[in-house]
């Protein structure tokens, strides 16, 4: 623990969401104290945080403020602006680092890193056009799916061609963003391996989880995954390969298809995961604390699952009447105190504990 | 839950310690936000606490100003001053009600409302002076224990009568404040039973744990405690008996001496309990949430253990090296944020998971 920051150590976090909000209070457990930087106003993360810095990401005053303040740098999301981290990372260390944001902001980008890894992804081309888009299409087939490369999350961003006949109409909907042509994978279940590296590159990896979308959104995560032994073991190494190949600090989510030729990476998103929520009422040491652990460079924690655990998460009206769940056993609740809940938005979620 | 409070209403909590920290963390998993108010500088709690009052107990405009700014009052701690509570319980609910601490700051008044119950204590009795301080040891005998009436904790304003020779000096350690002596109890070991009551009168127990103490402060937690299964039925319908005949609101720690002649109640504290952070690893709903939820009014949850569980507190310097908890498989450090590791100071605390 000699190299770990001292408990009492800021720890700066860029984004004020739920994610800022359960990382803040892991941090606490710890004996460190947070502070959040969000643009938006009432961040549900500054409940939980000593100090929160309401600013743009392109005020580089307040950046260089808040950098000052804290002694290193975390983020709840990838999508942060390529300046302020240009700025932020010449004052304080930003944990995870650069490669892995290049690395996960840009569709194209991070399917190329994946292919490059040696790891199986859906097919894709790059689109900038409509003849790049033809292109794509006769090399990929259809149906596909044109993404924006970057800024898409929770289904957004995306178009669907059920044939050659739709891509005018899904070029149209990119609105001239750069884009990419991805082919359907034949899956039979999505998991995903929430994955930690620490400051002196010892890797952890969670029990894979077994995702359930709706609309676009993940609905639960079930522990253990249906996945055979071989399987799990793959998923661990290729997630120790792309934590170790970016030189990683922190927790990873990596979204897997299970399909009879291999896994293939779907996605990875360099931060704490909504799919790994559920260890929160499984592990002694959850994906947030674990986070936390990486940044500052403490040791990793237990991720051993103790428990089959059920995650369902909290959209928009879910959260209206919640009896049933206060009330059931081996059920914990997390609300993350927003204060409206639109359709789609995330309020919250439940971690049942099965059997 | 229609009469709960609204998820982002404000809990206001007296004292910002430890206990205070856990219950705001706890708090906000429900969507809550935690006003602390405390007199001293930079206490734990206000890490994760959306805003802190620092103020002394007689300033009754700040008290009057935290009243306006929540919507229900709790406390970390019994001993608050009479005077705030009159003003503040003006002014919104205070949860635990005054009934609670009336029974629980006075040793005196205490162990009275315990024998009115028919609950056993230790032989007690009232010693104001030299001469009454004689008679409580002719009654009781010798070993005994001197203890002030009110404000000691941990161990501290008590003095020990070896024989009755040992009764000037015990008396003159309590430079003059309102005392009363106690019997010593001949136990086989001490087990704490912490209990919750909601707003709507359910009471649930958590499994008793079995408490081990060092130089007067608790050293270690274990559940299951060494019990008979009618022991532990007894535990839960005492504690029961105590809430309900107090129209409780919260948890409630109560400690119990185990003899052959059943269980003695030693003490109780109007509040989340140091024996009760087992809870945290150990249950789906922790002591922080379940007194959370008691205090809004949400249904109580579940308190079953699922796991055995030690807790072992970090005093002092203990927090100096924790690689080898911080590795521990099913392990988890809870660390308070406190700047200081003087001895004799919770600086916080490890549950394992045990088998």
């Amino acid at each position: 623990m000699s190299d770990a920051l001292p408990a009492g150590s800021v720890i700066g976090i860029l984004g004020g969401g739920q994610l800022g909000r359960m990382l803040s209070v892991a941090a606490s457990r710890l004996g460190y104290r947070c502070h959040i930087f969000e643009p938006g106003a009432q961040p549900p993360a500054g409940h939980v945080a000593e100090q929160v810095t309401t600013a743009s990401y392109d005020d580089h005053a307040a950046l260089r403020a808040f950098a000052d303040a804290v002694d290193v740098i975390t983020y709840e999301f990838e999508n942060i602006p390529t300046a302020a981290l240009d700025l932020l990372e010449t004052l304080k260390p930003i944990r995870p680092g650069r490669a892995a944001l290049a690395a996960s902001q840009d569709r194209l980008t991070e399917k190329t890193f994946l292919q490059e890894l040696g790891l199986q992804t859906a097919p894709f081309a790059d689109v900038s056009d409509a003849a790049s888009l033809d292109a794509a299409i006769a090399a990929i087939g259809a149906p596909a799916i044109l993404k924006t490369r970057t800024l898409g999350y929770d289904g957004k961003g995306q178009a669907r061609l059920k044939t050659a006949d739709d891509a005018a109409e899904a070029l149209a909907s990119m609105a001239g963003a750069p884009a990419i042509l991805e082919g359907f994978v034949d899956f039979s279940h999505e998991v995903s391996v929430i994955a930690a590296r620490g400051l002196t590159g010892e890797v952890v990896c969670y029990d894979p989880g077994e995702n359930v979308h709706r609309d676009g959104i993940l609905h639960t995560t079930t522990v253990p995954a249906r996945l055979s032994g071989s399987q799990r073991m793959d998923a661990a190494l290729l997630a120790g390969k792309i934590l170790t190949s970016l030189d990683y600090v922190g927790v990873m989510g990596v979204e897997l298809f299970v399909t009879p030729g291999g896994l293939i990476v779907n996605e990875i998103a360099p931060r704490v995961h909504n799919s790994g929520h559920w260890t929160q009422a499984g592990c002694a040491v959850d994906q947030f604390e674990q986070h936390i652990r990486a940044v500052v460079g403490l040791p990793l924690g237990d991720g051993q699952r103790h428990a089959d655990v059920e995650m369902l998460n909290l959209i928009g009206d879910d959260v209206a009447d919640l009896n049933t769940q206060m009330r059931a056993t081996r059920t914990q609740v997390h609300l993350y105190g927003k204060a409206e809940a639109k359709p789609g938005r995330k309020m919250g979620h439940v971690n049942r504990v099965l059997g």
